[in-house]
């Protein structure tokens, strides 16, 4: 169990990126880095308004001469400085990502960055390439799957306990975007073109999410064809899309399935995942994210509930608040931000065996993401056709 | 509301092919038909073990002269009789409907037939025209259209209470075959046979259900292209599927999407389905009957409960229990067989203007459920290719 | 499981008094009654209104001239027909059931009786005493107690599975009377007037419907003090209750809550049970009748499903529908019925054996519940003080 | 929405009693208090075990020389420094509360304080007279408040939407203490002694937060009349308590119930609260905190969603996530902290009109705690008689 202690030497100095008042996703990258006192906030280009964007770091903390006008100023600032950051989150619109991490890593800092990681999977090789060469970590902000129940499933697939996985059904839909986006804010214009969202709007957006976490709970599988069935019901987001479908079929023959939509008019349930296998399955949904429902063919359903004693002891390392208490998804940002965290450390401890079994969302789970995209794409453009993986 | 009150002029003589001790449907038949008097149960040919169908009939209070040992005879018996029965319901496996039905048909029997109906469209439409030809019903069971919660539904799309349908998703998995079927009952391998099960397994023993209650709800929907991909985990069930998903592009532009299974280890959640609209969505699923959730976009999820006088008529008018008071399968089996009753007793009147708009499952229902299957399997035969639907 | 074959020697002749087309109940004792053939309809006198009667009694099929304008010419009817009914039910106010089955009883008809039961336990033990003299049966119909899942409770609890038994925690509560009576329909009318309903309103209407529950599962249990407090929100219906708190101390150590409400406005959760052991507890709700949730102490929540294997057969003798396939409250009801048939015919039969361990809810049962009213009325009288159950 | 802009002048300097390594409720007054730089952790007495507690201490970030071996060390140390601490958080057993406190507020401290807040009323009084005379604050962390939900069903009954509040139905059970407490660690057994726990175990340790919240939800609602049976199941917990129910008579009519248990063996449903009206009503249970369910009757339920636009400004105001995005126990800590601190800041800045509207768990709150157990123990020791409140 989490109670605040720290996991590394000493707390990581870190900036920001985005993330400033008018964002929808600063206050949980800050809310799940702050809480333990792993990262302390020193310094941000947090808004392009640069004026609000100091009064903002101001009122969050930060002094204002390290509150910067651009991404650019916060490197060369903090570069000058013998306490400046050595981590950066980046928290902006996803064309800015590349660029942002590009010069954050040549300056010498740590990158976290929200997903979907870059545009392209050539990109996210290349800055793999660069946060190897000059020794740095890289990791991406997939804030779901910091859950305790995430990481029971993973270990409860590990030890066999659903039998031979046969099929995955993943789902995250919601209705946000139901009407049109005449008037819409900025957070919704930026993600419905192409030029600024980059080759996917809700595959990238809300996708990601569902495939990283099923790469986590299963990471022996590999996806060998896929099909994606891709469209926007309000034609003004052409050709990104608003609703898609991807089935997909796995190198050990089981069959996914995964849906997301912002369309889905009404819809509050959110993400849900279940895994099945020859003899058990799993469901899992933020909707009730405490709840972990295990079903053995021929049993009674199970409910697990997490920080209960009965749970694999990779469940309970990470849980916060206790059966009974709800984990937010703050505690799971709290735990994503907590096991970059770890990465960096080890990272400039030179504690590379450390690293190798480390469980933490990193470049190569960025740029798998990407190239789940680049598949879909792939399919979707060719007319909803099955394509082989790659 | 119905409380039993006869909506027929009298009761309808009634036999029964199959349906005995060791059948797992013949109940459901039985306690929809005979609960309000709209049918009598005079004769029946109930197993294929003569002397066991004979002492079965006599328990459910069959005359043991009018206990047959086989379909042909149970014909030619009650052909003779004076008080000779007017309507056959064939509860056997697949590859008999065709044959029943037809003889049943040719003398003179209106026939009531478990689904998949037949093995073809062009069987559908042979037993169609004979149908015609002697001015006789057929009526296809499928059971769980029957609950008033599904004619609210259908009622409110109506009504245009989700404005445009884009999303039709539709599920129904369960595990109960998760395992081989080495020592399955007979129940289990006539399914998975295709000279007995017909082109499919689960597609049609369950899918069927799943596209008939989408026509009852969306009936302006038509699907344009379709795809299907199926497979059998347990591989002694091929050419047959255990597993199918279908993916369907309909007239209007809206997208489905259909999975059906029953290796779905531990699966206790059954039929579900979600009709979303510009404007709304409804959800429903026979795991909790009595609920009919609508969610309209940016407004509070709202819980429906059957019985309640906010509901359209159409549905209040088939409700049995009452609010507050579980509706049950058997409910909705009984409004199946009053509603082809219904049919029956027109047809025999010659109230044709009644039929023109009676809503029951009729052969048409029947056909355009194969004319489903067989696109399913083009489309999967194809290498889960996309076909125009036809 | 229950297939419709027939557990008694001949189906048995019945008749009604009331339930005619305004009634709420009557179609709930005939659809429970007449699936299986266990009982035949054959007289009634249905309605006050004794053409209304008559042509409700046709309309589900009873001869006209069996259907009589009163009780009184219903029993003198029958009695002088050699195929006359040789069991009655019971279904109108609650002030007439005494007089109706002391004349039922008299000319040697079975009685099924709506509850509670009568007025008082000295009128419960004169028709007990006047049963007895006639050799006849008595059934109380406590319809939600013919669920699957309530036998498997029974079952769970005498294995002593919960271990010993600690909290009992019972609610049933609706909101239906919320607002005042001004205008209200019969049904409701005649409720909360204490001349026709008796002494109490809901403790009698819904409460003994738990209490009988608890009894079916706990039958071990004997409670010795009690405490009610009870109160009308709507005061035209005092000296009478539309709320009631009732706290229990068992024999045992065990203590008991029960609450009963129609006053609590929305609430659509019907009834709910909690029983609680050293070890585990149970809860059911006939909201989601299908499902009982066991829960052991330190282990995950299980969800029971009626119909599956793991099941007690005590449980999957009575049940009709199979796993997956909602059991209604209608099924219930048959099951109910289906008891008492099997009692009436053992006592035609003089097995009275049979009758020691058969279990069915009878004047014992219909007793208990009135002897509790009796005690609950005596402690609110007394300002909601703890009395000594007696 | 709260986005961790400060709300306050400047962060406070803070310090803990207790809340070390081995206590179960110190990470949620950390994580609560850290997230938004509202409050700085200088200091603390940790532990019983001073080496441990130093370690501790300085794992969570606190200097060495700051982490004190008892309270009066902190107390004492801390004053000697110009940046000493100004205010304190007690998370120790009940019976260190009030001398803590009592040091605490003579040395010019605030502070914040674990439920229950002391053994009697009078020394509620003694200690409000003292933080009166010192002119400074006491907060109680009644934890689970500080949901957004809860906010919002404060509102909805400020503006009617309920009617007049005729029923009250709370419970918090659980079942971790079903078993004895033979080699129960020390967090157990100081719960279940008089002379470390106070005049109740559940009562206090969870009954108290069900009576709080109700008083935030119904603030216009007094007790008139109250009853309580309390019993020890497991009986070296006497004369405290491991289950208890208690009824309640408000001054308007209404009627109230709760029920508190920790021998409730398998419960993980948690806290649960009914608020019914002459009209509709509310339910809320931090099983599933993220839903408020609002039933009018007559209507469709309605499920309200945290975070949605439809809610009342209260609620969106303290919202930290977002709709679909899980508040955790964490977030309603983190409300609770910040409103003491606005209240600590105000107090600091004299600015008392402030004060007289400022919603927080204060000193009156835990007042009124403390005498609604003293009123339920007056009555259990009566034999479970009702009591006029007092």
């Amino acid at each position: 169990m989490i109670n605040g202690e720290r996991k590394i030497a000493s707390p990581l100095r870190w900036g920001m990126v985005g993330g400033g008042r008018t964002g929808q996703v600063g206050y949980k990258h800050r809310t799940g880095a702050l809480r333990d006192g792993t990262y302390r906030l020193l310094a941000g280009a947090f808004d392009l308004d640069a004026a609000r964007g100091r009064d903002f770091g101001e009122r969050i903390g930060v002094a204002p001469d390290r509150c910067y006008a651009s991404y650019q100023d916060l490197i060369a600032g903090e570069a000058d400085r013998v306490d400046g950051i050595e981590v950066v989150s980046i928290a902006t619109p996803n064309f800015t990502h590349y660029e942002i991490a590009t010069a954050s890593l040549e300056a010498g800092l740590h990158v976290i960055c929200e997903k979907p990681l870059f545009f392209t999977v050539a990109e996210c090789e290349e800055i793999a390439a660069l946060a190897r060469r000059k020794d740095l970590i890289v990791g991406v902000t997939y804030g779901f799957t910091g859950h305790p129940l995430v990481r029971q499933m993973a270990a409860m697939v590990k030890k066999g306990m659903l039998g031979d996985i046969r099929l995955v059904d993943m789902a995250y839909t919601h209705g946000f975007n139901a009407g049109d986006d005449v008037g819409a804010p900025e957070a919704v214009r930026w993600r419905t073109n192409p030029r600024t969202a980059g080759p996917t709007f809700v595959l990238g957006d809300i996708g990601t999410h569902l495939f990283y976490l099923s790469e986590v709970v299963l990471p022996h599988l590999k996806i060998e064809r896929l099909l994606c069935d891709r469209k926007a019901f309000i034609p003004s987001r052409e050709p990104l899309e608003d609703h898609a479908t991807v089935l997909m079929h796995y190198d050990n023959g089981a069959r996914g399935r995964l849906w997301v939509s912002s369309v889905d008019a009404g819809n509050m349930g959110s993400q849900r995942y279940r895994f099945t296998g020859s003899r058990a399955s799993l469901s899992w949904s933020d909707a009730h994210p405490d709840q972990l429902i295990y079903e053995v063919q021929g049993e009674p359903s199970r409910i697990l509930c997490h920080g209960m004693p009965y749970l694999e002891q990779e469940s309970l390392d990470v849980d916060r608040m206790g059966a009974l208490h709800t984990e937010g998804l703050g505690d799971s940002w709290a735990n994503i931000y907590l096991w970059i965290a770890e990465a960096i450390d080890a990272k400039k401890r030179g504690e590379e065996e450390f690293l190798k079994t480390h469980h933490y969302p990193g470049i190569a789970a960025g740029t798998e993401g990407v190239r789940w995209l680049e598949n879909c794409v792939r399919s979707a453009d060719a007319g909803a056709a099955w394509v082989t993986y790659g």
